[in-house]
C-alpha cells in the first residue's frame, strides 16, 4: 500500500510466520499456509492483506472489508463478520505495528563515510555506521555501531552517540551524550547554550553555560526541536521518553523516563519531570518546577506550579482538570448573562 | 528603494508600460511618457516613484507625499491632493505588488548543478534548474524545470518537485511529491515521522509512518516548519495555501486550498482543515477534528472540537468568537467585584 | 568541573588575579595565595573551587560547603559559615559569571577557510575568522575580523556581518545586517520572506518584502528561530537584545535595545518594541501594535492591544497583571459556585 518511491516492502510471509513473530493464538492448518503480500488500513485491504480492527469507532469499516486477515483482540471479535479471517492478539495495535516493521523493515544501511562528509582523524566510527554527504564530524567524537548520520549533519567535538541511532538531516548536535538507539529527525539542535544573563555595565551577560546534554536510550525526538545543554548540570532526556516537533527544552531540564512531550511545548530551565509524564501540544511549563511522576498535561496548558504526582491538569493557569473543566462551563454561563 | 546589496532593480519603465500591465485605467497622454524608477511607500518617494493609498488610516502620508505616480482606487481618489499624479485600478494593493514585481522580478536562476552538490545518478534535474553549493539529492528524485534548490538541503530518495520550485537552504525534504510553483523558506523540515506510538513491554514503539506529504502546487511554506508525512494516509497541504514560520502539521493531516496558517500555529494528527480556513497565530488544533471550509479562527485559540464552516472562532476552549468577547468583558467585570 | 571533552579549562589562577578581575574587596595576604584550579556549586564545591552565594533559597547549600572560595555580597555575608573564605563584591552573580569566563575563556578561533566551505570570489573574510566545513558564502558578503562561521551555514549575497560574531552550525542568513559581536545559536533562518499576501485571480499572490533585517551589536539569537525580513522598511533587532530557542519575529518588527525574549515568543508583523521590555515564553503580540519601553509580559500572554512603557501585563487577552491575578482568584471561586 505504502509508495514504492519511499517505502520498500519485504515479503510475501505466510499467515503462520506472522503469527508466530506476534504471539497470536493458533491458526487452523488452513489459515497458517495464507500468503499475505501487505498491510492494508480495513477500507484499502484486498485478499492479499493483513488489517487491524481495535476501535469500534471504526466499526463503519469492518463489515464490508475485504482484508485476508484482520488482528483483533478476543473481546472485540463478535464485531467481526462471521466471514473474516481472524487472528487473535492482546495488543492488535502493537501487533499490527510488529507485523508492519516485517514488511516495512527498517533501511538496510550502507555503511560507510560518504567523501564529501568532513570527519576529524580523531574521531571513531562504529562498523556498519553510514555517514551521509556533507556531514562534519568534530574532534574526539565516538559514534557507534550501525547509525545513520543524515546528510550535512554537525557533530560537535567530543560528542558522544551509542549504536543504532539514527540522526536526521540538517541536525545540530553539540556537547551531548547520546546512548543507543536514539532517534532525531531533521533539522534539530542539541546542545545550544541556554538562555541566562546577568546585568552587567554594557548590558546582559551570557551567564556560563557549562552542562551537557544527555540523551538516554531509546529516546525519540521530533523535527526542528531545540534542546539547551545544561547551565551548571546537565540537560537529561530519560530513557524510552518522546519528543514531538518543534519542541523546546531549557537548560538544566530534567525529563524522566518514558514521557510523551506533543508538539510545540516548551519546558523553562531547572524543571523536573517525573517518569511517564504526558504534555499535550503547545503547553507551556515555568522553570524551577517539579512536575510529578504520571502526571498528565492536557494541551495548551500553562503550567505554573508544581504538579503532584499522577495529576491531571489542564487549563492556564493549570489546575486540576475537573476544576478547569467547570470554569469552563461556568464562563460560558457567565457569558450568557452579560447579554 | 530597497538595499541594492540585496536586491536587483529593472526599469526604469514608462507609466504606459505599467498601466497596461496592471490594467489601470487610460492615462492622459502626458503621463503615459512620464517615466518611473522605483517603487517608493508614500513617505519615502520622490518624483521619479509609484507609490500606492489604499487605506485611509494612511492619510497623512497622502497629502505630503512627493510621489510621482499613485495607484489608487477611484472611492478614495477624493482624498489625493489635486495635483497628484494617480492610477486608477480596481485594487490598489494587488497592482502595487505587480509593480513591484515588475521594478524587482524574482532572482534570475543561474542553470546548473555546483561542483560540490551531490546529485544521485539516477536523480533526474529539469532543464533551467539551479542546485546551489551542498545540497543532496538521494536516488530517483525528479526536480521540474527552473527550480531553484539552496544550499546544503538535503532531499531524499524518490522525492517529485514540480516546475518552478524554490527550496530554501538547509531544508530536509524526504518522502514528498511536490506540485509546481512551490516556494519552501529556509530550514523547513518535510517529510519526518508522525507522532505515533503504541506501548510495548520495554516502552513506546513507533507506529509505522508509511504515507507521504503531498503538497499541491502554488503553496508557500515558512521558515523553520515541520510537516510529518501520513501514517497510513498521506499529509497533504492543499493548492496556494500558505504557511507562516514555526508552523506544526502532524501526520495525515489534510489541509485544504487556499488557507491561511499564521506562525507558530500546530495542526494534530489526521485533522482536516477545509478550503480557505485562516488561523491566527499561534493556534492549536487537537488532532481528529475537522475544520470546515472558509472557518476563521482568532490567533492563540484552542480548538478541541469541530469547526462548522464559515465559523468564527476565538479563545481556549474556543468558541464562537462572540462568546469569547462576551466571556472577556465578564471577566473583566467579575475581576472587579473581587476586589 | 565541567566536561572536559567539551570545555577546556584554563589556570589554576591566585585568589589575588581573581580579586582583581572582579573588582572584590581587598584580601588578606594568605587569602591572596590561595590558588583555585575551578568554578564549582557549593554543593559540589571542594577546596580548590571558588563558588558563589547569591540567594537564601540557597542556604542549605551554603552551610555545608567545602569551597575554597565564595563570592558573596556583604548583605548575605552573615549567612557564611565562620570558617568559610568570602570574597566580597557588589554583585556576585554576575563576579561569578565573569570568573567562570576566565577558567572557561571562549575557544579559540582556529582561523581560515575550511576547504570544503565555498566562499564566493567576491567576499571578504576579515583576519582570524574561522570558516567550518561545508559553509557556503555568497556574492559581496563581507564578515568582520575574529568570527566563527559554523559548519554548513549558509550566507546569502551581500549579507555584512561585523567583528567577533558567531554564527552556529545549519544557519541561514540572508538580506541581513550584523553589527559586532552578535551571537547566533544553530538552525537559525534570518532574512526568510515575511508573511504578506494580496489575494489575486488565482489565489494569494506574495507581497514584496523588499527589506532587511537590521541586527544591532551583541545580540543574541537562541536555536531554530526564524526572523523574517521587512516588506518595504526592515526588521530590527536593537543592540543588546536577547532571543531565546524558537522565536518568531515577523516583518517589520522593531524590538528595541536589551530585550529579553523568552522561547517560543511569536511578535506580528510591524509591532514595533520598545527598549527593555521582556516577553514570558510562549507570548504571542498581536501585529501593527506598539508595546512601550520596559514593559513586562508575563509567559504565555496573548497581546493584542498596545502596551503602555513599563506596564507589567499577563493573560489571554493579557490586561494588567494585578487584574489577570484577580480573574484567576474569581474564576476559581466561580468554579466552586457550579457545582
Amino acid at each position: 500500500m505504502a509508495d514504492a518511491r519511499f517505502f520498500h516492502r519485504a515479503g510475501p510471509f505466510l499467515l503462520s510466520e506472522i503469527a508466530a513473530m506476534i504471539g497470536a493464538e493458533p491458526l487452523s492448518a488452513d489459515d497458517e499456509q495464507t500468503s499475505i503480500e501487505d498491510i492494508a488500513d480495513l477500507e484499502a485491504a484486498g485478499p492479499g492483506h493483513i488489517s487491524v480492527f481495535s476501535d469500534v469507532r471504526y466499526l463503519d469499516a469492518l463489515l464490508p472489508t475485504q482484508a485476508g486477515a484482520i488482528l483483533i483482540s478476543r473481546k472485540l471479535a463478535h464485531h467481526a463478520p462471521a466471514t473474516a479471517r481472524l487472528i487473535y492478539v492482546a495488543d492488535p495495535r502493537r501487533a499490527y505495528a510488529q507485523v508492519g516493521r516485517l514488511f516495512y523493515p527498517p533501511q538496510t544501511l550502507n555503511a560507510g563515510i560518504h567523501d564529501s562528509a568532513r570527519v576529524h582523524p580523531s574521531a571513531c566510527i562504529g562498523r556498519g555506521t553510514q555517514v551521509d554527504p556533507g556531514a562534519v564530524i568534530g574532534r574526539d567524537v565516538d559514534i557507534g555501531e550501525r547509525c545513520h548520520i543524515g546528510a550535512n549533519v554537525v557533530i560537535g567535538d567530543g560528542v558522544l552517540i551509542g549504536d543504532d541511532c539514527r540522526i536526521g538531516a540538517n541536525c545540530s548536535i553539540s556537547h551531548a551524550l547520546l546512548g543507543h538507539r536514539v532517534e532525531i529527525e531533521t533539522c534539530v539542535t542539541i546542545g545550544s547554550q541556554g538562555f541566562g544573563f546577568v546585568p552587567g555595565p554594557a548590558g546582559l551577560e551570557r551567564m556560563l553555560q557549562l552542562g551537557r546534554v544527555i540523551i538516554e536510550e531509546s529516546v525519540k525526538i521530533g523535527a526542528n526541536c531545540a534542546i539547551d545543554r545544561g547551565a551548571t548540570q546537565d540537560t537529561i532526556i530519560g530513557a524510552g521518553s518522546v519528543l514531538d516537533n518543534l519542541v523546546h527544552i531549557a537548560h538544566n531540564v530534567r525529563l524522566g523516563r518514558h514521557c510523551v512531550i506533543c508538539a510545540q511545548v516548551g519546558i523553562a530551565g531547572s524543571t523536573v519531570v517525573g517518569d511517564g509524564v504526558m504534555m499535550g501540544g503547545q503547553t507551556g511549563v515555568a522553570d524551577h518546577l517539579t512536575i510529578g511522576r504520571g502526571a498528565q498535561i492536557a494541551a495548551k496548558s500553562g503550567v505554573m506550579r508544581d504538579v503532584p504526582a499522577k495529576a491531571v491538569m489542564g487549563g492556564f493557569p493549570a489546575m486540576p482538570i475537573k476544576d478547569w473543566h467547570r470554569q469552563t462551563v461556568g464562563l460560558s454561563r457567565l457569558s450568557k448573562k452579560v447579554e
